[in-house]
């Protein structure tokens, strides 16, 4: 949680991005994350500064890296036919079929730290040769027939927020390369009040989707960090998880239906409670990236907004203290729809970026610090936990206090509402930091798996052991931070923050050592590669340690079988 | 529910299963469900004659259709070659590969009524060649090995439950058919007691596996119908479901590591919370029914057994009165364990299936009756319903405050724990009546489905009114009758159990009509081909219906690619 903020940027390096792209269509900085003139600002929080200074070595007074303008990089020279463009033309209306540079450089690459170094840098190996932007399935289904007549390759895009890969054209791709922009494709078709259960176009950004349904009384409770910069369609596409996961599921469990293009026929899975039929055709779709067609609508789950809603913040003496309370709590009675929980390094980072009037400025104060001293507390190591909860009043008030006893039975204290308020408003803001970062040459990105409850502190040891011999073997004083969050019976996942500054000339060399080191942890520990960021090209090459050599090959047969002329999304998940 | 006697037989038509085949291994009897020495007795239950008499025209005092003794079933000599059978022999010990007739004839068919009337009356097509008894993993990869690498055909066996023609040869196979049961294998090697999760291997039955995880004080909380003669592997490649998935999930909930032997590999999905590893391969090896490998292992989800276990008996005076409370419940602030409501017909079968002394008599009497009446319902309406809960104390008690509101709200009245009792009991038994009514001539079978809350009551009624189509098409009295069990969030599984006095010589195009009558109705009206029953063979023709025709393609794919010499299980689910 950070004070990011939503004020004007002070620099936007590489110039506008809305020039020439589709204008009903949201798009973010080609450049880094979000929106246009909002950035995060660092002179209003007195104890940041000193914070990064301590921890990564980084003045972020003055400035780092630069950046080239957007009329610097070098960019090819479009891949397409007169024919295929004509006939694109012809379905899509001349207007939404796009060639010129700064549309083509918009689609080239998700928002990964290894992606943001690359376009900063003018690393273009391979950028779409056309953009286009369908209004409609049947126009979606037009374009996917025309190009796999062409022998093109599609690449379907939501929102861009990937960060692993997901959506860069093969560097040695020949064949003209597409992307579809399923931005137009943004309506809430149908809510079946009876069932709650909703039709809605996969190309909605997450607040315009909770818009529509909010009008009618509904949410689909979907928040994932990139809620703002996310569609639907992508969620389903790379197994999204969102926030509030603990009740609502993660978006695997939130997809009852789907219909998916492919070539000269579509996939329509009815949406269903549950079903036994089969392996679930469901279930791998969700995931696929892609590679399985072009996902045009999901039937999800929707639920009545709650009479109450609140989150509040904890305090713990702990990190052993902090993850063995939200086991006790996911195997208790209680039903909260957030669970989380930082390490210290993440506590402090979390208290260095407030400002001095914040809500958690305000509740944690010297004084209650004081307070927890005296009580024996190192405050070295205090963990800051929020936890959430949904429903009726009565239901709240009833979770709340079991909460509260098992918190207690951990050594914790309750902070209250302002710090829960505070994180509710800000959750969205953190990848802002990111750039911030990276404009005065540091780099900062995100790992996260899930793993049995078990092997969490196990798996959280050997990652931070193993991030900090990469940061010595790169010769950088690095940082990592952690937190649990998405609770389940079984498990968790932890989701890990790290950074450290650039040597401008290695950068991306040596994010390559310290991100692997990471993932490579994440598997010998007993975690996933990832619990909600997907595969892509990142990942790919923990597949088959992830699943076996033999279930990474099922899965390859299944994509073989689906696209033999390897027209979707081609090299990723399997390479 | 019935009050199905676990009493010594009256009959045992076909004579002793057990003599020749593997002993250490439990079978049911060749020629109907369950063990030998139990079955259903209609003697001590007054109103049941006269009740069967009414609906279905049947006297059940007299006999009715004769069955061959196993010395008559026309069985054909075992098609294997001396060389593979020398490797079986010698790979898995001489005493566990067996081609004597009654173990193949156990391992012909599943327990749907289709198969019981084909068992009975001998139409055996194509029989296994070879029963084998791997004792453990490194045997089933031994076996498989040798199998591929032979050409012949692998049939894996669990329990022998199947109710959708997943276990039978495909009757013009010309390869040897071995079947693969997985009886030895049922041990629970591991329990992660700090992460709830139980290594189990694959061919455990429903009540041995229990056993051994209530004694490290564990359950999975896992409880289907077929419980007592099915088995965890059976459960995971059909998709089962218990009856307390409101709790614990379905199979495919419960399900989170895999082990899968293939030919010369295996697939090893680790145990994780949640992964986003692309499109799901532990989602394709659930519902495979033995197509993609042969399933030793399984890592589940298991919980602490409850401070306290409860279920209740509820009566609605409406089936839509009923159906309205439990979707009204889904949505609540409640989690109840089980819930369960049936229809008119229903309710009046379970009254007439009581005893003179049993928990139902005693709670639902002639004086509640009476009351009721009094208060305006309709007697012939009556739905009678069940709603467990599990929990600490506190929590169950204010689970059932919350249910009795929302009954209360819905006109319903609490009937207690006696009939929830009894239900708990003999929730097992019901299968055994099915044997009885065939004996004297009557089928009777199950099919059911999943829709969302939005299409049960029109699904209902269509169900019905083509159920009575049916019945009038073959000239017969028939009988339908209905439950909702296993919520969800947007929707619920319909139970449909259907019965009719059959032509001895049509038994089998009867059946066809009737069966196919009612499955229609469930893909026409939004429902699926079956909730937790798996497609086998007796489904498949609906599947394309129900996952659309590239849905069932792209799983026909998965197929192709995994087995491309179709070794395993052939001409199940996608025909």
């Amino acid at each position: 949680m950070t004070d990011a903020e939503t004020t004007p940027t002070t620099s936007s390096p590489g110039g506008s991005t809305d020039s020439t792209v589709e204008p009903q269509v949201k798009h973010m900085k080609w450049w880094g994350w979000g929106v246009e003139g909002v950035s995060f600002r660092h002179d209003d929080k007195p104890k940041f500064a000193a914070f990064v200074q301590k921890v990564i070595d980084l003045d972020v007074t003055t400035p780092g890296n630069p950046m080239l303008t957007f009329e610097e990089l070098p960019i090819p020279e479009p891949k397409v036919g007169d024919d295929v463009l004509a006939r694109l033309r012809s379905t899509l209306g001349e207007q939404h079929v796009h060639t010129d540079p700064m549309s083509r450089i918009v689609h080239t690459y998700g928002k990964s730290l290894r992606d943001l170094v690359k376009i900063r840098a003018g690393i273009l190996p391979r950028v779409p040769d056309v953009v286009v932007y369908p209004a409609d399935e049947d126009q979606v289904q037009a374009v996917v027939d025309l190009l796999v007549e062409s022998d093109a390759v599609i690449i379907p895009f939501g929102g861009g927020s990937n960060i692993a890969g997901s959506l860069e054209p093969p560097p040695a791709e020949t064949r003209t390369v597409v992307s579809l922009d399923m931005g137009r494709l943004d309506r809430v078709v149908d809510v079946d009040e009876d069932s709650g259960l909703a039709r809605i176009q996969a190309g909605v950004l997450g607040p315009d989707m909770e818009k529509q349904l909010n009008a009618r009384g509904w949410t689909m409770g979907h928040f994932p960090d990139s809620f703002t910069h996310s569609t639907l369609g992508g969620w389903v596409a790379t197994r999204s998880s969102g926030m509030q996961s603990d009740k609502y599921g993660d978006i695997a469990d939130i997809t009852r239906g789907l219909r998916v293009v492919q070539p000269g026929k579509k996939i329509v899975i009815r949406p269903l409670p549950s079903t036994s039929t089969g392996p679930s055709v469901r279930e791998m779709i969700l995931g696929s990236e892609g590679r399985l067609g072009v996902i045009t609508e999901v039937t999800v789950n929707v639920h009545r907004l709650p009479e109450e809603r609140l989150v509040l913040g904890y305090l713990f003496p702990s990190w052993s203290a902090g993850l063995a309370a939200m086991h006790a709590i996911s195997v208790s009675d209680a039903s909260p729809s957030i669970t989380r929980v930082s390490d210290a390094g993440e506590t402090a980072f979390s208290f260095a970026t407030r400002k001095k009037s914040s809500g958690l400025s305000s509740v944690v104060s010297n004084g209650l610090m004081a307070v927890l001293k005296r009580r024996g507390w190192d405050l070295d190591q205090v963990c800051l936990s929020f936890i959430g909860y949904e429903g009726g009043k009565d239901h709240v008030a009833r979770q709340r206090s079991m909460v509260k006893k098992i918190v207690s039975e951990h050594g914790g204290i309750v902070l209250g509402k302002g710090p829960g308020e505070l994180y509710d408003q800000k959750k969205f803001d953190t990848p802002y930091i990111r750039d911030f970062l990276l404009d005065r040459g540091a780099a900062g990105d995100v790992s996260e798996t899930a793993a049995p409850w078990s092997k969490l502190k196990g798996l959280y040891d050997n990652v931070v052991a193993s991030a900090h011999r990469a940061f010595d073997q790169i010769g950088v004083k690095g940082w990592i931070m952690c937190h649990l969050s998405h609770s389940y019976h079984s498990g968790a996942c932890l989701y890990f923050t790290f950074a450290f500054k650039q040597d401008p000339h290695e950068a991306i060399a040596q994010y390559d050592v310290v991100k692997s080191a990471i993932q490579q942890a994440f598997i010998e520990s007993g975690g996933t590669l990832s619990h909600h960021h997907a595969v892509g090209t990142e990942h790919a090459r923990w597949l088959a340690d992830d699943l076996s050599p033999a279930g990474a090959e099922l899965m390859g047969g299944l994509f073989d079988a689906a696209d033999p002329g390897h027209h979707f999304n081609p090299g990723k998940i399997t390479g």
